[in-house]
């Protein structure tokens, strides 16, 4: 097993070259980050990750955390890996300097978490979880819950949670029962049931937090009654820890992610929890929406770390396992050859590089949407919030769902062994599964996309999506090499804005669900331009890079960047070929077929 | 947890109203089968499966096989499960009566095997496992061989494997170095590892006899210097039975199939294991291979049994769990409706159904083709082994790769849910991958379609196929709802066959890596073209029905039926526009690109 899980060349690609992130500096919230600063916390949260994450991701996975007598216990690891991470400064990294935070861009950040999450996912989600559920006691809670709750949530002590689901409830937000009765000022009495709870319960803090949403009796039904509470596991009176009445049902017993718990709980059972109102009556889910956006693409950079882990212990054993000769070489006293040199086998490896790489492009976009919409001139934060929400959907569906596309083919190049516990590939393949279905299915993030974000301000967000792929298609048709991806690229994109209009046409004349009946098709669809226009961004870099420089080094780097927008356009691009076909069609036979004829 | 597991219904269509097997009563050979005979032969097998088999499968998977002083300890329902599929006559069905088996065709056989695979897929592959190391010994075993191993084989006192896959050859089987030393006669000292062993050892049987492939001191190099032995654990003297010097070094851990074990076996550490030469010298793998058509058939069928199991698994959870509203539905005050009427779950469930029963059929399609081989007219034989030949590595892959997405979207059908051991189809998901890799990859099957098969006896298969597609086709005519699938899959047919014929062109001007670069994409546009094909075949049978019979309890199965042929022509079979466009392609980077360049 590699120790080999991230490839830092291209984090430093990413960041400097494509994305320039050394331009955010010129911001006033971001001034700090010069490249010095940069580089060392790039160093920082890589050697983190090899000292207090890395070593434990399988060990987590044999000794998976499991209920026993009332308490969930963890792998003894995860105690010293949260603290590692809060007291690094991670949980609050992005947080403002008045917040004890480090102003860090969300960019920088997001390639830390990348490290983290290829590195050990399951313990590196516990930490970022805390962060989220900080992050709404920070925006929205009063002075008296941060003082009380974001101390020791920062310094890696308690577990912050999103506490949303519910047994009957699901997706369907709107369905939500749990309960709060005023009990005076903004403590309520919580009574309900709460599922798959990740990091619900864990021995390896003092005390969990709950973000929970519940409906204030009397509320309205639907969406519009639903409020955010916080509720702690312990209240914290007088220096002491109190019991709260949240009780843990038990554990699910998850296929992967087994180092990191997904509980049942119970608040209220006894008529004994509090909850503290986070924000103003009723708006719960507006509040849970606006740290949507970075929950998603967390989920989508979770999935992508564990894949570009994946992708590199299959990249190894490719170099490493000897076997067979090429096609054309007869002679059986020849020494077998490298996997690496079959033609299948680096298919299946450029599929995960493509996959991978260009997830992680597509994540830095957006995250540097996020930092310019945040920090960047007034003028400019609409358009960036718009792309934003835009590509969002696809930030967190393509990584997950074409992560586990690449894990798979990477556990297929090492046939036999790839099935085994001998390597690392089966819990990549059982971990990664999950992320098509955290924070929203793809299904719910095709509706999303199709049902919310296309129309929203007139289509203004594709416009200016259109925008960006024609401005990289522009730079592109600089360099000789690049025309036919520049021209490919765009035609694409004009291709998904026609499909865009035959769809919202049906909008207008039918009911909603024929329009949206295939909007899954859609997101895919939607994502493959998406990612292509990332890997032509990807390629202008390198090509550039490779005209300028020496042969050294880097050139293979570059040629591997080339090779992978090669691998991209000629494999992956292509597939709009037939979702165009299916999209472009009036036949919803998905909406008509009648539910008896299944069986 | 349902115990429908498999639909009976489908089966019956499948055999007596699509591929007609009270056809094979004609036969000679196959006499006794008569549809009363089919009949009662099905429904023991399904009660079989019902008693033996379903109600062990999770048990299997959760108190796995285990590796403990020096025995494989199994689960305790193994034992049973064996001796009932034994001695209900399963693993000899279609031998000779002369050998104590039935005649039974093996359209029949398979048949009862997707029951079987689909109840169980761990405790089933066994029993099957026997099948085809018992065949080995009924085809080119000497007399004595017969008589001291067959029976209690047969009887399922004895496990038989197939020992071929060594540490440092994997896949390729030129590099075996296992060897064999003459002792007397037919005896030799055996000597070498082997690895991945499926059945390797185990407490459930009393004896193991491995069907192992090893070399003959002095024999040639390569391929054509491998010979076949059955090297038994314990050998039999004097109704003793005395250890032969097989010793078990390990289990390996595999992600799913856990009730079924993968041994690593180590013959003649103390140079005392005999194994007795089967045939002729260095005539092994040509041996083996008369028996791998089948042995890949096996391979397609566990897949899809498996794959069968989840979709009705998801099937129930669909119908059974209410959530959420249709997209016009805006009052939260309408009770959520059942999961099964979102569009986007029906594509799911669409897409499961597409794949297995149009696996299945394709399965039964090759099986009859074996059958009419084996005991068909002498003049038509030549036929039927050229469209088997060809059809194998579809029918091996086709319902693993697509099995494998097939269990994925049923797990995504779930949820949350989907990903918990609360329900069956995690095992499913973690069961199912390995038959991509089982009895050769996706890859070597890519290759062995592109660059054996088509080109075997100047393309006649490929005409011979060609020519069963016109057919069907043309029997879909006599439809007016037929016509324009008529026509799509006659034009996908062509296309496929321009694909093919551009691809064989570039074999004649250029290395064969080149032209073999993309066999695993030719070999799924070649799997979209037959299942389409397979479709076709029961939409004209399905449209025959709705024409002539009163609306009954039979119209919901035969609109099933119709509403899985639109959806295989619309979501399915357009895939072949990305795969010809890639496939048509000169340029072929997976040859040309620099190992180097990856990272």
């Amino acid at each position: 097993m590699s120790d080999r899980y991230v490839n830092m060349r291209n984090l430093q690609f990413l960041l400097d070259e494509v994305f320039e992130i050394q331009q955010l500096q010129a911001l006033e919230r971001y001034a700090d980050y010069d490249p010095e600063a940069i580089k060392l916390t790039i160093d920082t949260a890589r050697q983190l990750a090899d000292q207090h994450l890395y070593p434990s991701y399988r060990a987590m996975d044999r000794e998976k955390a499991h209920f026993q007598d009332g308490k969930v216990l963890v792998h003894p690891a995860l105690r010293e890996a949260i603290r590692a991470l809060a007291e690094g400064g991670w949980v609050a990294a992005y947080f403002d300097y008045d917040h004890g935070g480090q102003q860090m861009p969300y960019t920088l950040l997001n390639v830390c978490q990348h490290i983290f999450y290829a590195a050990n996912s399951n313990a590196a989600a516990y930490a970022f979880l805390t962060q989220a559920a900080a992050n709404l006691i920070v925006h929205f809670g009063s002075d008296e819950l941060q003082e009380t709750y974001l101390p020791s949530m920062l310094n890696g002590r308690w577990q912050g949670t999103m506490a949303l689901t519910e047994p009957q409830a699901g997706s369907s937000l709107s369905d939500l029962t749990a309960s709060a009765r005023l009990l005076d000022g903004e403590r309520y009495a919580i009574k309900g049931q709460k599922i798959f709870i990740s990091g619900g319960d864990h021995e390896a803090v003092d005390n969990v937090v709950h973000l929970l949403l519940a409906r204030i009796e009397g509320a309205p039904a639907g969406v519009k009654g639903i409020s955010l509470f916080v509720v702690p596991k312990y209240r914290p009176v007088d220096g002491k820890l109190l019991p709260n009445d949240v009780q843990t049902a038990g554990l699910y017993g998850k296929m992967g992610q087994k180092g990191y718990v997904a509980a049942h709980l119970m608040f209220g059972e006894n008529d004994g929890c509090e909850g503290y109102l986070v924000g103003a009556p009723h708006h719960g889910l507006a509040y849970m929406f606006q740290m949507m956006n970075e929950a998603r693409i967390a989920t989508g950079n979770l999935a992508n770390g564990v894949a570009t882990a994946a992708y590199h212990a299959s990249l190894q054993y490719a170099r490493e396992r000897a076997q067979g000769r090429l096609p054309g070489e007869k002679d059986p006293t020849q020494p077998p050859i490298q996997i690496i040199e079959h033609a299948d086998v680096r298919r299946m490896l450029l599929f995960q590089k493509a996959v991978t790489e260009g997830s992680l492009a597509l994540l830095l976009q957006c995250s540097l949407y996020a930092d310019l919409m945040a920090a960047g001139p007034a003028a400019e934060q609409g358009k960036y919030r718009l792309l934003l929400e835009l590509l969002t959907p696809i930030a967190k569906s393509y990584p997950s769902e074409m992560g586990i596309q690449a894990v798979s083919a990477g556990m297929q190049v090492l046939g036999g062994a790839g099935y085994t516990d001998d390597f690392p590939l089966e819990q990549h393949y059982r971990d990664i599964r999950v992320n098509s279905i955290y924070e929203g299915t793809t299904t719910i993030h095709g509706l999303d996309l199709l049902g919310r974000k296309v129309m929203m301000e007139k289509g203004q967000a594709v416009k200016l999506f259109l925008q960006e792929i024609r401005e990289t298609a522009a730079r592109a048709r600089q360099f000789e090499e690049l025309i036919s991806y520049a021209d490919t690229l765009e035609e694409a994109a004009r291709s998904l804005h026609q499909t865009t209009l035959h769809l919202l046409k049906q909008a207008s004349e039918r009911p909603p669900e024929y329009f949206l009946a295939d909007a899954t098709l859609y997101l895919e669809l939607f994502g493959l331009t998406t990612v292509g226009w990332q890997w032509l961004q990807q390629g202008v870099v390198a090509q550039q890079a490779l005209q300028a420089s020496e042969a050294g080094p880097d050139r293979n780097f570059y040629q591997g960047k080339m090779i992978c927008l090669q691998y991209f356009f000629a494999y992956e691009l292509p597939k709009r070929l037939y979702l165009e076909h299916r999209l472009q069609s009036y036949d919803k036979l998905t909406v008509t077929l009648r539910s008896e004829w299944l069986d």
